[in-house]
């Protein structure tokens, strides 16, 4: 299905709609209403409307959306329905508790590989993974490519490695590290930091 | 210190350089190039120069900025230079990963009270808190004021709670459900979900 560029609030609405379409589905429930899916997204149902007309997905009135027919056309247009390889570099705590997170395979993201330069971590048994060597990264990546590079190093590391997954064709990337990453216009880098949004969070108190 | 409201996206880089500033002192450190700031915030030395004058803080041509004076500066300007009390309601994995994570505490950020709604999950004794039963927050919250929510619950929960966070005159969530939340003006909502931002990646390497 071809999809124009749509902007990224509203991809994050879709998530959260498909999220709850997943909940209803598993109450047993077949039809949603426009009204339910907003109070999801934190938005109106007008807004859920146009969201969803968008994709040419059309509640009946009065008899709301299919949940089952909903839930696989977000799936689709979220690009979820494939399975997507991820490499995760770094096997420190973060690392580690991604690696034994299972809600990824779950949802369609498989943990390939995992790599750390410490030769102490080096051979460790995660979760079915062996930690390789952060030297062969770039050699495996051209080898076997994957589709997500997940940075989990420290911060002065981060960039460098950056560098390298792009420099090996990956074009998404999940970091961790608290570093702004630099990546050419055709890489997407989405942030996962919990001190960032905290800091945020007490620069609104203190500056209220 | 009287500040200007400034922009989330400056707010963040202004954690970055803090993050760099302080492994920079650890290292023996006295100065710092606006370059290497730069380089950490994923910006440019002038946009360095132009966050910092913005708060006062000028480096010397061909010194660079001090360390110290900077990271206190910095820790000041984010409002750092107190502690915020953190109440935490939820006790599934993600609850506890956090009560468990050291990290807060040295930034400044103490976990006072865990709260949960599971009788089998009450009394539990969580990193030296003990599960408190979610019907006493909002009294609890009056009796004892926090300065920051974590709202750690399955998504259908979360919304709710954060009413009654909000009702109990917290005015700022972390939140953790997979759920847009809906809150007054004058409270701010920061949001930590690695599945959203997965989905994120997933939707562009599908819509490319």
């Amino acid at each position: 299905m071809a999809v124009r560029k749509i902007a990224e609030s509203t991809v994050r609405r879709l998530s959260l709609y498909l999220r709850f379409l997943e909940e209803f589905e598993l109450q047993g429930a077949s039809t949603v209403s426009s009204e339910a899916l907003a109070s999801r997204g934190g938005t109106t149902s007008a807004q859920v409307r146009k969201d969803l007309s968008f994709f040419g997905s059309f509640g009946k009135r009065g008899l709301g959306y299919q949940v089952g027919a909903l839930k696989t056309q977000l799936r689709e247009i979220l690009g979820l329905g494939r399975r997507y390889r991820v490499v995760v570099v770094g096997a420190g705590k973060i690392g580690s508790a991604l690696v034994q997170y299972g809600g990824f395979r779950a949802r369609g993201f498989d943990l390939v590989a995992i790599y750390d330069k410490d030769p102490k971590k080096i051979g460790r048994q995660w979760d079915g993974l062996t930690v390789r060597d952060a030297a062969l990264l770039d050699k495996e990546l051209t080898e076997h490519q994957a589709d997500i590079g997940a940075v989990v190093t420290p911060a002065e590391a981060a960039q460098g490695v950056a560098d390298r997954l792009v420099a090996s064709g990956i074009t998404a990337i999940l970091n961790f590290a608290p570093v702004q990453l630099q990546v050419p216009e055709h890489v997407t880098v989405k942030t996962v930091n919990l001190v960032l949004e905290l800091e945020a969070l007490s620069y609104v108190l203190a500056n209220r």
